[in-house]
């Protein structure tokens, strides 16, 4: 077969990660070997570049230059939240013919693929020989399909070093602790912030994802049974607890709620879906204290209460990678370059877990046209009956994606005797 | 002169840092060397726990023990925001008398100093043989005479490191993020957001410091600019902004603002001094954006704005610890003991900054009763005429404390041209 000479176009799209970077340098290292790709354009925001014909050169990187990018965390190229309309993937393909564009690589979640496959149909529509790969990324862990989704790892690797300190700290000046964790539709990420603990009775002591029903009465009365025992507690909640059929349904739940209506008053930023933004502000976890304190106070009197949004750190935050996730973002990079030079095939890289008491991983690839739209909650087993924490199943799972965390200990001394 | 023969009691107070726990190690370490201190006590939640004899066996504890709690974030005694009264002095002195307790040491900011000197004070009047130092720490650098304080390195390298990758994140989706950093009394730990610039025009670009008075036009008027100029803006703002004579002129300046007014209605969590709990609670950012939304928004329409707290995360992240903190407090943590161990004297370890091009430090004690009371503002020079930016001798004061950053760097990229 001959080889299909001509340029290749890659770029990055939706929340950035710490790792997205990686499978972009990797991803560029393996084209920058094929003599058939004429060109490597960097797209600048994703399809917002292609569409603005803004592009970079990243056939001219050096090595050194590359390497700098490894541990950057963030799309480099710039991201974009823009999901284009069959226009513009009209005209996202009139560009890549102007510029006798043949490869085509999309980092980003599953409406990047999305994309990617109406382009490549556009392509097979007119005859025109075009490869495209979608390279996945999501810290929301939340792709279909995937095992897991590189920036996962790192996230959750955050998440739960983030509850390791925090849980340390509320030991130490003992109170209520409330901490929001991203993933509107998914609990990926606020399951793991149990993945740092150091003992049984090591924070958090309570785990509110997305997929269950939440209840402000079952809160009040977990957070309450937690402090009697312990006379400390920290709770991870997701920001995307209680979503009704109508997405203002935690906002409007409890009637007479001033913070939430006044966020709702104030339209606080939706997002292009029209979901009201949670991450980005503090209006959850100030609630959520609201609440607790309203429920415990009668009873305790005067409490320590906190609530914490850990916002974009959660994906942003540089030198805390997990290794493993590193490894399989470049990976998935070097591999959609990989295949997309060996043969007429489109795609999405997918990782697999091998079978076997070792963590091991396979990776292949899923044509576009059979990428399925939707999110992937949590399975049923990763949480438990009552709705409050993750299981065994749930960490045997997810340990191994965050690599090495931080070598922390308790102290563990005899009291003294008093005389 | 003969050797003090007896126990030794030591203690951690106030906020946590992440080092607190290298200078409780060094001075158990040091305590254990010598023959003269017949018992080593750590103190459970500080005076509290010296006040109901809670005291666990530090002097049995293995060296490999005290080796796991090198990079353990918080105090691992537990602390205590106590400030205890004469009478409760004079109890303290009472259970030191009666289990002969000889030493004793107190990690903690100005607060524990004052207490450790009372102490002292009540030991020297009835001429029982004392010898107590205070070893600081405190994450906000607001200590007086010391040139920095153990913790704030630690604290200040999270800090860069978080606005580092904030902004990289902020460049690659294009908007106007606003961070509030702790810090009530000082903006030290606010001013390292700019620790971690990887270029000039990286964030943040604007930082707002409770030195100086805080106008809301100002700020509205600084971010249009940057945002205009850039297409992005990553904002700085302490906890502490516009602290008027009242603690609550921030919250009452505006009238009309309900966000605001709503946490004063709704008893916000106030601290041992009747200050409104900011941080804990996301309203200050929240409230930031709310403002910046309704300056700019007439005039660039719909905008990406967001707003995080980076709340305790600053004191208590594992795996990010200054190397240079790390030793410090380590250093302080030893010598407490080594001069207690050496002569009949009391004081608090001062660390001084070397003269000359390369940081060093030299270390010295002052006696307590020359331990003045009150707080360190940052110096004039730190901050630029009109309030919003640091100066280049605060990053030349800063920079050497927070240590080696994470290899991070930017795409240097050239713009294809087009056909």
């Amino acid at each position: 077969m001959a080889k299909l000479v001509g340029k290749a176009v890659i770029g990055q799209s939706g929340g950035p990660t710490c790792v997205i970077n990686r499978s972009l340098v990797a991803c560029v290292e393996e084209l920058r070997k094929a003599k058939q790709v004429t060109g490597i354009y960097g797209a600048r925001h994703g399809v917002e570049g292609i569409l603005g014909e803004q592009f970079v050169d990243m056939k001219g990187q050096s090595p050194t230059a590359l390497a700098k990018l490894l541990d950057t965390p963030s799309a480099m190229l710039g991201s974009s939240r823009m999901k284009p309309k069959p226009d513009d993937c009209a005209k996202i393909f009139r560009v890549f013919k102007k510029h006798n564009v043949r490869y085509f690589f999309y980092i980003g979640g599953g409406d990047s693929a999305q994309t990617a496959n109406i382009i490549n149909e556009l392509a097979r529509g007119e005859h025109y020989e075009f490869r495209t790969f979608h390279i996945p990324k999501t810290i929301d862990n939340d792709l279909l399909i995937n095992d897991h989704t590189p920036g996962y790892g790192t996230a959750a690797r955050f998440v739960a070093s983030a509850f390791q300190g925090d849980d340390l700290d509320n030991r130490a000046l003992k109170g209520i602790k409330i901490d929001v964790v991203m993933g509107r539709h998914a609990g990926y990420l606020t399951a793991a912030s149990v993945l740092g603990k150091l003992e049984a009775d090591s924070g958090p002591h309570l785990v509110y994802c997305p997929e269950r029903k939440f209840s402000f009465k079952q809160f009040a009365r977990d957070v309450d049974r937690v402090y009697r025992r312990l006379g400390r507690c920290v709770v991870a909640v997701s920001e995307g607890i209680n979503k009704g059929p109508k997405d203002t349904d935690l906002i409007t739940a409890e009637a007479g709620e001033v913070l939430l209506a006044e966020s709702a008053r104030r339209e606080l930023p939706r997002d292009s879906h029209g979901h009201p933004q949670l991450s980005g502000t503090g209006i959850l976890a100030d609630y959520l204290v609201f609440k607790a304190r309203q429920a415990l106070t009668p009873k305790y009197g005067k409490l320590r209460l906190r609530g914490d949004t850990f916002g974009y750190l959660q994906r942003s935050f540089p030198g805390v990678m997990s290794e493993v996730d590193a490894r399989e973002a470049t990976q998935v990079g070097r591999l959609a370059a990989k295949y997309a030079l060996s043969a007429d095939i489109d795609g999405s890289v997918i990782i697999k877990r091998k079978k076997g008491r070792r963590y091991a991983v396979e990776y292949g690839y899923l044509p576009l046209s059979k990428i399925a739209m939707g999110e992937r909650p949590m399975p049923n087993s990763f949480i438990n009956k009552a709705g409050n924490y993750v299981t065994k199943k749930f960490v045997d799972y997810a340990r191994p994606l965050i690599g090495k965390m931080p070598k922390t200990g308790l102290l563990q001394a005899k009291p003294v005797r008093n005389k």
